[in-house]
């Protein structure tokens, strides 16, 4: 049982953190902080926290366990503020989709303190961000990845493993290296693609006309499009030279399907295609709810 | 009541078809041809259609409708195969996603008989293409674009309308032209991309460990990658032009995003987020059942 836990940012993530270990009985009493005190009034109001704090500070002070789930190139200036009140046994965790920048930010920020800081990355969430949309449910069924180092301290690991398999979570470890890189493959690059066919399509004098053409592959295809802007240029940022490197290699594939486009090469554009095909027909969401 | 539908071509969308029709009470009789013998008798047996035909010339003989469902490619050399068999009250369709090259090939095919033939494009389909998956739900709710030229006759394309509208369609009209440029962009430029991500990740060293760990984004964003091979192949190939120009305006965004992203350039990079962010949030499917 968690006496206190210290949520800075209040938002979908952290939220339905909480709300979880709310529902599991597994904490006590959560000390909620958003930059926004609409935010913070809005998460009281809705049980998600119990008490609002009027800083990051005021919500980590005494807390066991906290969860800074804030856009990722605000964790480390959050650490720092609060490194005073990190307590040995104290157990520091962030929710952000890039991890390695925000290892180098907690070791800066939280010196003698990082071993307390276990980085995780649950591959949860939606586009409709905020508290409101905060669900106890979110969690259940998917992975959550944590990305230790050999400085982190196992007690911490195992203490931050038990907290997210509460809340339905398959966990897993990895270095923050390969975190990064692997997820600017399946998540990032996706995202960034996503990002430029809707520009290009709305930026078209047509633009409306088009979109209301657009049918429900469109839907899936951009579902991702709608995500919230700040957390998505943070991450962009943060994550730079992998996904890059990953939009070089998507920009080769491209190049590969239009040559075969314009040399009107039959045979090999069905080859290209079947093989995308054949793959994504193989391939299944991991872990999950079933859904298809 | 159409006393025969020849079906030549008993897949997901002819199937559909033949079955939506049949339910609705306005047709007697389907027969029914498709190029492997098997697939025919299994839509029999099934009940999609009533009698196998041994070729497309059998299905189309004696029927007042005929719809042509093969991958567009295809469409000009069955057109010209029945075309002595097409009487001035026959109506002929296709269901093809590209609609230029296939008017030019009825042009030719059907010669005097080409007011009897109304291209028509449902917005409608599955990933899991097949007879096994035929569906009079299919087109309810979906949107159906006809592209009649002048030569069309006017009583055809109100038979056709009448018969979509009976399936739960919503008709309307465009030029091929017009269909061709649109459908690049919100349809067969997001394939383009999702068969060359997958082909980009699938195609590294360690892409299964990467595809392990995609989640909820990665699997509707490459939905549509596991699409027919050769259906695509044909769409893309007929398409070329619109597509490569799309393609053309995608990179051009992509490359906005990239030096936003290289040059560190937060503002920049937030902005052109939030316009796509923005417009996909607001975007709405047109038609069709409520699904987000």
């Amino acid at each position: 049982m968690i006496a206190q836990l210290g949520l800075i940012g209040c938002g979908l993530m952290g939220g339905s953190f909480a709300l979880g270990l709310k529902r599991a009985g597994l904490v006590k009493k959560v000390v909620g902080y958003s930059k926004s005190p609409t935010t913070t009034e809005r998460a009281r109001r809705m049980g998600v926290i119990d008490i609002e704090a009027s800083s990051a500070l005021m919500a980590a002070s005494n807390s066991d366990v906290i969860l800074v789930a804030v856009p990722v190139a605000s964790t480390g200036a959050i650490l720092k503020t609060i490194q005073s009140l990190v307590q040995a046994n104290t157990l520091v965790m962030d929710v952000g989709s890039t991890k390695l920048e925000v290892v180098q930010a907690a070791e800066r920020a939280l010196r003698g303190r990082f071993p307390c800081f276990v980085p995780a990355h649950p591959i949860a969430g939606r586009e409709s961000a905020g508290v409101e949309n905060a669900d106890a449910d979110i969690y259940v069924g998917r992975r959550i990845v944590l990305t230790p180092n050999q400085r982190t301290s196992p007690p911490h690991i195992a203490l931050a493993t038990e907290l997210w398999q509460a809340l339905g979570g398959h966990v897993s470890l990895m270095t923050a290296e390969d975190h990064d890189t692997a997820f600017a493959a399946v998540s990032h690059l996706p995202h960034l693609l996503a990002f430029a066919m809707m520009n290009a399509i709305s930026g078209q004098p047509q633009g409306k006309e088009l979109l209301a053409l657009a049918g429900p592959g469109f839907r899936d295809f951009t579902r991702i499009a709608a995500s919230d802007p700040k957390m998505w240029r943070d991450i962009l940022l943060s994550n730079q030279e992998s996904i890059m490197e990953q939009s070089r290699l998507f920009q080769r594939a491209l190049a590969e399907l239009e040559r075969a486009i314009v040399s009107k090469d039959e045979k090999t554009l069905a080859e290209v295609i079947e093989r995308a095909s054949q793959v994504r027909a193989g391939w299944r969401l991991a872990s999950g709810p079933s859904q298809s």
